[in-house]
Formats: C-alpha cells, structure tokens, sequence
C-alpha cells in the first residue's frame, strides 16, 4: 500500500521531520511517501497562506493519479488547504489532519482541547470544528507559546509546559483529551501524553492510520455529487497548467 | 493483536455472521475473536431491549480484561448498548460500530443516509447523529424493508431494494454516502456500492478497522474523568456479580 | 391516583428518603409509593451503574403494569437510567428526574445551573441537556464536594456552602436558577432557596408534580413508533426473565 | 388556589369558552379566573396584533398584583403576548401555553407537530420552539384550514379532517403528538385524540395545570435579574397608567 | 429620499440626540426625520418597557405610510420593539438597530462583544443574538456601568474606562469588534474606536445606512407571508385607534 | 470613492458584464473599477476552482493596495474565493457577495431559497450558511437548470422559469425571499422580482451597497488577531510573488 502525504509548505526539512514522526507508526507493508509541492509558502501561518497552499496539494495529487496513484492522501498540515478540492481530484481517500484528529479524539474521550500554535488561528481552529459537527466537543483553543526553537533548545522544559497546558486544559477547560494543532510538539507527543495523562493526539498519526484502514477495505471518497471531477477548462497566466488536473 | 467485538444480542448464528463478515477484512496479524454474552437478549429491537443488552456487553468486557485483555473492543450492534460504560472498565479502545460508520463516512463525503431496519428506531439513529455531532451530515433515516428472510430467498430482489433506497437517499434526500443501520444487508454491502456508485459503510468493518489503527498507535481511552473506572460496591439479585468487575 | 417512585439503586434507606421528601408535596388524594427494585447497584456513579440500574427500573414498571398499575411512574434519579425504555412499558406517563427539573427551571427562568454531586458526571449531565433542548438555558454544571456525612454532621455549614454555589452561578455564570442534581442537597432545599433568594429545583417534586398533571389530564405516553411495546422474545441467562415483560 | 387565566384577546365569547374548556380539568379546589382585558384587539392574527395584546396582559397582571394576588397566571394565547414582560411584573408563575404545550409533549413522546391555525403564523411559532429549545423535537408545523365556523356548522366533518392531519404529522412528518396551536379545535381535543390514536396537547391545559404544580410547591420565578420588576417611570399618552404597575 | 429614525421612547432630548448622531453620516440627499412617539415609556429598561414600547412604533410608521411614506424605517433602540410587527405595517425596509449592528460587526470581525448599559438585558441580548443566528460570532455580553450622567461630568474618563471593556472583550473574551449595546457611549465611538483599535460598531448608523442602501436598490419587505399587513378589526380601550392602521 | 470589484474568473466579458449591472445602482460619486485577475480559471464550478481563484484575489487585492487603493474591495463570486484571506491583506472592508446576499435576505424577510447554478455546489452553499449563521432562516437550495445560453436564446422564457422557481420555493419550501447564487440570472432580476412577488436578492448589489455605507461610515475591517496583516515570506515556484503582498 502506498500513502501519500503532502505537507502543503514548502520547507522540505519539515516534510523530513513529519515522514519521520509518521514512519515509525505504519506498517511494514506501507510504502509512506512525504513531499512538500514545488510552488507555494514556505510555512503556513494565516488564511492568506493557507489558501494559497492549496495550489501545491493539488499539484501533488494531480501528479500522483496521473504517474503513480497512492492509496491514500493526507494534508499534513491542521488548516487543510484545500482538502475539498483535493477529493474531487481522486476517488482515494484524502484525510486531513485536523479532522483525523477530531474524529479519533471523539472516539477515545467525551471532548478535547486543540492546542495551536499561533493564536490567531483560533477563528479558523473553530470553523474547522463547525466543519466536523465537534461544537459539543471541543472544550478550548490554546495557544502554546512554544516556538520550533524551544523545543530544539530545551526540550525538558518545552515537554514541561505542554504538560502544563494539557493540565490546564482539563482542570480550568474540562477537557479529557488533547489534539496537537501545531507540529511543533509532535516529536514529544509519547512523553507529553505519558506525564500528562491523558490522550495526546497528533493527526498526522491518526490521518496515516485512517487512510491505512480505508485502503484496505477499499472505500473511496464519494463521487456522487459534490466531489465529482473538476471539469477540464482554460486556466490563465501562472496557473496555467492547472486546466486540466487528470 | 487482538480485538474482540461483542455483539450484544444472544444470537450465536449471527455472531457467527458478523465474524465472518468481519474476518475477511482484518490484517493476518489481528485476531478477531467474536462473541455473544451469556445474558440478554436473543434480538435488539427496542429501547428496552438496548438497555438491557448492556449488561451482557459488560460482562464480556469485565471477562476479557481480568482473564485475556484484547486490544480493542468492538460493540456490534447500531445501537451500541452500554457503549459508555463499556469505555469505563478498560483504557483500550472500545468502539460503536454507529459512531465508526459515521466517522468514517464523513471522511469520504459530505452528507448521509442511515438505512435502518427498523421504522421504530428512526428516533434512537436521531440520537446517535446528535451525540456524534453528525446532524448537519445527516440527510435522513430511511428504513428498509428487507428482511434476514427476504434476504435468504431472493438476495438478488433485496439487493435491487437496496440499491433503490440508495439511489432515493441520493436523489431525494441529498445523501452522498449510505450507512447500513442494519447488519442484514451487510453481507451484500459490497454488491450494493458497486450497483448503487456510491460508499455503502458497515459500521462494523469501521469499527474493527478502526480498532486496529488505535491498537497500533497504542492509543487509550482516557480514564482522566468521565470514563474513569467504576468503583467497586453492592450489587444486588440478578446483577450481584457485577459489583467489581474489575 | 397512584404514583410510583422508582429509586433506580437498591438502597432502601434512600428511597424512604426520597419518599418523605415528595410526600410532602403530594396531594391528600394521591398515594405515592417509592420502590427500590430487587437487582442492581447500590449507588449510581457511573455510566456501568446508571446502564445496570435499567433492568431495575424495567422490572419495577412491568410488575407494576401486570399487578397494580400507577398512574404514573417517576424514575428518581439524576441520570435517568432506563427512561426511554421504560417508557415502551407503559402507556401511563414515565418521566425523569432531569427533564422534570429542566422543564420546570425553564419555567422560571431564563437559564439554570447543575449542582452535581459528582464532578465525573458533568458530561452525562450535558447530554441529558442537550436531549431536553436546554443548552441554551444551562449556564453550568457545578460539583458540590457535599457528602451526605456533610449534611449530616453538619447541616447549616452544608447549607451555607450550597449557597454559596448558587450565589457563584448567578454572579459567575449568569444562572437564574439552580437545579439541584444530587439527592443529598433536597432535604434541605427550601433552606437554601431561601437563602439563596432564587429558584431551587428538585427533579424529584417536579417530577411527581407532573405526574399528578398530566394523569388529572388523562394524558398518555406516545406508543405509536418510538414508544411501542417492546416485542416478547426469548432472553438469556440471568435476565431470562425479562423476554416477556407484558 | 386561585389561577388567573388571561385571554390576550378581547373577545369575551372565546374567554368564556376556553374557561368552560379548563374549567373541567381543573382541581376542585382551584378557582379558575378568566379576563379579557379593557384593551387591545378582537383576535391575533400577526405580530402586530400579538404585540399590541401585550398592553391588556400586563393590566391584567399588575390589577391581579395590587387587588387580588392570584397563584398563578396563564397568558391564553398560542403567541404568548408580552409573555417575559408579564414574568417581569409578579413573583408568581406565569406561564404561555405554546410553552406549556412543548414541555408536555416532550415528555409524552419524542417528536411533535404543531397545528396552527394560520399558515402566516409558521414562523412566529418556529422562533416559539426556538426559543423553548424544542428545534430537535419539531417535526413540522402545519396549518389548519379549519375555521370556527366549520367547526360549528358541521363538528363531525371538522373532527374528521383534524385526525387526517394529525395522521399525516405522524406517517409524513414522523411526529409522534400534535399540538394544537390554535383554539378552535380545543373544543373537540378528545374525540381527535381517540381517533387519532396519539397524544393531542392543548396548551391551557397543559398551562393550568403546571400552575397547579409550581403554585403547590410553592414555585416562584426567578426575580435575580432577567425578570426583576421594572422600574416605575414615566409614561406618556394612551399608555400613561401604565408608568408604575406595582 | 427620506428615512424615518423612531426612538421607541418619549424622551424627545435623546431623538435630538440620535438624530444629530446620524445625521452627521447619511448622505446630502437624505432627509433623516427623528422622532418620539406619543405614548409609552419614556426609558426602556424591561421586556415590559420594551412590549410596551411597541405601541408607539407602530403609530410612527402608520402615520408615514399614510401622511407622508418614508423610505425606509429605523427602530433606534437596541431592543427592537415591534420590529417585526412594524414590517407587517409597511413594504418599505424596517432595521432594527441590533440586526443592523449584528450584521455589520460579521463583516467585518469574526466575532464580536456587545456592551449592554444594563446587566440585566444581557438575556435579551442572547436572544437577539440567536434570532439573527449570531451565536456561533457572539463572545460575550459586557454590562458597562457607564451612565448617561457619567460621560456628561466626565467623558474622558468614560471613555477610558469604555476603552478597557474593549480590551477586555479581546483579550479576555476573543472578541473582535465590539457592538455598542447601549445609545450613552455612542457620543464618544468614534474616540473609543480609535483608541482600543478595533471596530466599535454603533447599530445606529448601520441601520441608517442599510436603510439608504436598500432604498436605492428598490428592496422592499417581503410580504408574502410573514409580514403580510395586518387585517383590519376592532381593537377595544385606550388602543382602539389600532384597529385599521393601513 | 472607489469601489473595485474582483470577478475572481478570468472571463473578461463576465467581468463586463458584473459591472455593467453594478454601475446602474452605485451612486454617482462612486467609482466603480471591476477586473479579472491575470491568473486562475476562466469560471468557479468546484471547490477546485474556487480554492484556485483565490491566488488572483489576492493578487488584485495586494496590487490595489500598493498602487491605487480602493475604498472597499467586492468579490464577485458566490462561492467567495479567498474572502478570509483577503481580508488579511487590507484594512479596507472586503465583501463577499454570498455573505452580502444573505445578510440583505434576512433583514428583508424571516427566509430565503438559493438559486444556484450548479447541482453539486448545493453543500459549498450550505457551507456559506453555516458560516454566515443563516442556517435557521434557509429554506432550501434549488439548482436552476437555466444556463446562460438559454438566457441569451429565450429571456422570456428563461425567466418564466426562474418565477417558477421562486414560487416553488414560496409554496413548497416555505421561503419568502430568493437569493440568486448564479450571476446567469441577475440580468432579469427586476423582472423575476415583479413576476414573482418576492424579494429577489443578488449578492452583487447587495455587497457594492454595503461597500458604500461601509466606506462613507470609515468602517474598517477589524486587524486585532484573525485578520492581521500575513508575514512576508519565502513562496516557491509560480507562487513566487505571493511572498510579500504588502
């Protein structure tokens, strides 16, 4: 089995870092494959970004049906720039990894918290939440003021305050799980969720282990209606070559 | 690993059904252990019958940890009797096969119908679709009536009532996946998608599937609060043994 | 006119409690029975508990139904164990201590607070809401950390604690009443509302007060899908007797 | 017990007969008042009639208040005209009988149909159901194209067409009670009820009987903020009676 | 083109106020006209005040419709009174000041806080907010305790002290833009504005300016159900003016 | 003041054509500017499409504002391609024309129906809704099958059928005003408007009105977290001059 997993910024050591963290929790028959797209931002940090980087989803997924289809897709980033899109581009799976999130996090506790890494992405962190019917769910957004350089510079101290926050999330929030809403953390996830006690999900994890689960059954995203094939068609200037994706 | 899905109902025929159903679609390496409890009800017809189903469904649960843990546990029935109790008497994963169907079919389209078999229980799916915040996915409940009978003598018939409903669910109600809310027409799920061109999910294939991907991240339920285990205490008559199921 | 009160756990000593309570309030021409059910747990402090004492609550009604029917049933406790399948029992009323509590609150007023004897329970608590259409009316759900010891050895230090709840609900989260969602504040619940000087609701009396309404009216429980008779059929093991309940 | 029932309406005839209505199901022991009030219109038939009805509900109310105090008052109109005022100007229970329908009908069955008997009301009576928090439990609102006049010339016709929509509420809309929310066909409830073979609510029954409960527990609304009495003040022209109530 | 502003109270000193708070934005062909009516009360501080109030609405707007038509209609009071009757009288826009604030602060904010003069309207507020279907956007609702008389002796202090409830509705709530729920801090909006750094949002001016905006666009009211006129009849008392408005 | 209106297609004669219909209703004093980006498709029929459209908002957006800044900015798509992005990128008010639409439909009337053009983009319809909190006031969305040739071939006719459509969404659906989601059918928005008796809204004009009454009330879009100004950034390949739009 082959998935796919595109992380729509272009900074080539995160996708590293990100196919790392991921390798390590596939099975021995999955063949995991992480890109970053070759147009688009070099991190992913406003709406302005995000909508951007749907550009470079869709590159990767066109390529792919076209060269060498996977099995399975994930957006590797929590905002999922253009994830509907994505699906109308294929009939595989395409996960993202704040819904994987959602939905895993429903099915282990009664609600959660979203830690994020940048507090102005609360609003979006919200629609997603809409998005996905997990209103009831969710319990808070908090911003982890722990930046990339932290966690490389202390790590102890780092893995300290996200337990801190996970605490808080469940004593001031009434939160009984944690979702990772920023990648910072993902490489301390294990030792976050072993001090803190309770779940800690990363969706990335559970976006790879979706798309394992519904290749091998076989499902396929729905084609009925809202996700049918874009229709080919004349597309001007520097997206030019994006008229006719399949 | 190993995962044990409990149909709640006494019927030992179809929990024979249900693990041959299941079994095709489980890796080599799971183990798939199907079974009926020794108490309850022979069919889940009712409220009646759903609630006193649970007990049987913690019996089983209570039984595997204290003499044979699994990793997982799966509840067979659409209307997962006892499913938030079951979830305080271990920290594996203990899955609905109503929740799994709906996740997992919100993850490959944007809306959907519940087949179910029952006109009855049109209220109880309702309440389903609220807990896991599915009621903007919802399209409608329709209920088939096709019966094990009906099934039995002319599969071709029932496979050609179900595609219908199908197509009704997609051209009148708007659905762009179908959930089977009913384990009868699960042995010709796979033979329905193909006819009726859209996803047709099995709760329970969801379920166990689902199972497995949480087994693999080693992913818990979380105990910190709602789901934390029952304390022991005084049970009385009939129910005295379940006093410390653990 | 005949009501019976179900103490869904088989502590006797409580339900003469409850009995006393309510007796108070009834009129001269109703007889009030309280019942605790001869299987089941104790106490009831989680979802294991609260499914279990179902079966309690299905015996109590059905032995009612054959032998000497009420004219309405009060199912007394917080979590409402078995509601909706009691109700397919009977076509006399059957109602809860929660929605009893929530309708008439929202009554009174714009919006309530829970006092809830158990912090675990909060989110049992918000479902019940959500299911009588309340979350717009529930400021919050505030554990007491009063024990019945408490009240017991203490009394006016117990009700000046609980006062203090209910000033927190209505200067922290804009409560205008306060629901209480543990039996053990009721025997003091006047105190308190006095104290308070807003609206104390017991479930228990709203209960029994509607109940006596709504059997003056004549009305009945709706059997014509949800609520139908459950169908006789065979059930197994410990629970063999509840295959024909009617 | 003393309950005032006010006709928002000034047409005595209705007054009249919606008190013969409840006259039979109240206790012997309640006095049941009923008024018209000295202002306002003939019949409600829009917002702005149903705005205007306000004035004479708060007379009546603040002349009970300061002359003869009842225990409860009932606002006998499906639109429940200056409703929150009114709750403004008494401690005693005030009660709508729109909301006094809702609340019974959702603990005698899950679902409901309204029956209204102007098709231009459909959405005062939708922003009702909102505002009580009943959305989940509305199945349809349907308008009765029965007059009064109908109703008097031939009772048997008019019976016969109440049940088909009640019929249809139930098998089109998948209600399981009717309200009605007019009062033309209060007079003949029983007979569609029998024949309908549902619950069908009548909303002053339901009212005056919730005051018989709230006034016997000694029920009050809640006074702490929402519903504080106003502050006498100022008030000019046809309305200057109206500046201090209390 | 000619726009009525009706102050729903008799306090002529605040029309005179509001008119010379709008009028410095309309457009040199607009003839902004102010006025108080005859009768009601002359503060509005109470769903008593505010059912009331209605009246007085409802004789402006059916005096212009047959004197002299407006083109379009403001009610200047954050309660809205007989807003939705007032569209029954006339084809012509009718805004209400909270919808005109609501609908602005969406376009231009994600989310918003409301600053009420009074701490016991803050349900009223809610309900407005869930009519116009803003909860999702709604923060919070912030009483200021800023009177009319404290911005007369001291404004800079008052709007320092408004400046701080801004910042509080950003950081504390996630606010941001903040709705003026409450005519006294109007004065001094636009130093407010400029000092808390975002929008402050006067319904004000909104529906003013909606008002010419859909004047020049020809919209009108929809009368095709809803807010068809009102029928002619008798209205008894001190309303019988009220009975043939059109 | 200027008003520029982004088609955000790169059909030139579309663009002509949105401004020719916009000229007649903006005031004299307004400029109205309306342009196709250099990049991006040549029409928005999926989700595809749309998140690709939103590179040439953006683009237009950044280039106004570096340039020749407008006074508000309108983007003329009902599917609003990068609306929250472009938002982002200046503090002047940006509109879009479903969200301008629905904001106009609800003060107008208690309901709408959407015409849309396309079958499958019902639920990015239903998604604008959500967003936009309408959901309690959308009756249903009705796909036209009037394509702009048959608009060109038979206006009669075309509009025929769009009055029919608008009386199936009075009659059967409930709606009391139209908003047309397809620019085919503003051509004739008057004609279907007096045909069929209701208000019939185009977002186009709804959103440049509100520019207007924006602009002349210095409303600006709120910068305080959501919509903060983008960092400037690398951005890789075709992508590349999105890094640093201000």
């Amino acid at each position: 089995m082959k998935i796919k997993m595109i992380n729509p910024n272009t900074t080539v050591s995160l996708t590293q870092t990100l196919q790392w963290l991921a390798q390590a929790w596939v099975r021995p028959t999955t063949e995991l494959i992480a890109v970053s797209p070759p147009m688009g931002p070099a991190s992913i940090e406003s709406y302005y970004d995000d909508h951007l980087a749907a550009a470079g989803v869709f590159h990767e997924i066109a390529r792919s049906e076209q060269e060498d289809p996977a099995d399975g897709y994930v957006i590797a980033c929590f905002g999922e720039p253009g994830l509907w899109g994505a699906r109308e581009l294929t009939s595989k799976p395409v996960l993202g990894i704040a819904e994987a999130a959602m939905h895993m996090a429903s099915m282990l506790s009664p609600s959660f918290t979203i830690l994020s890494a940048l507090n102005r992405s609360k609003v979006m962190m919200e629609q997603l939440v809409y998005r996905y019917g997990m209103e009831r769910k969710l319990r808070s957004v908090r911003p982890t003021s722990i930046s990339v350089l932290d966690i490389h510079n202390d790590p102890e101290n780092s893995i300290r305050r996200a337990v801190e926050l996970c605490r808080k999330a469940v004593e001031e929030d009434g939160a009984e799980s944690v979702i990772l809403g920023c990648a910072s953390l993902s490489l301390h996830r294990e030792a976050i969720e072993r001090e803190a006690g309770i779940p800690v999900i990363d969706g990335l994890l559970a976006a790879v282990k979706f798309c394992e689960a519904f290749a091998e059954l076989g499902a396929r995203t729905s084609k009925v209606l809202t996700f049918a094939k874009p229709q080919p068609k004349a597309y001007a200037g520097i997206l030019r070559d994006f008229g006719n994706p399949l």
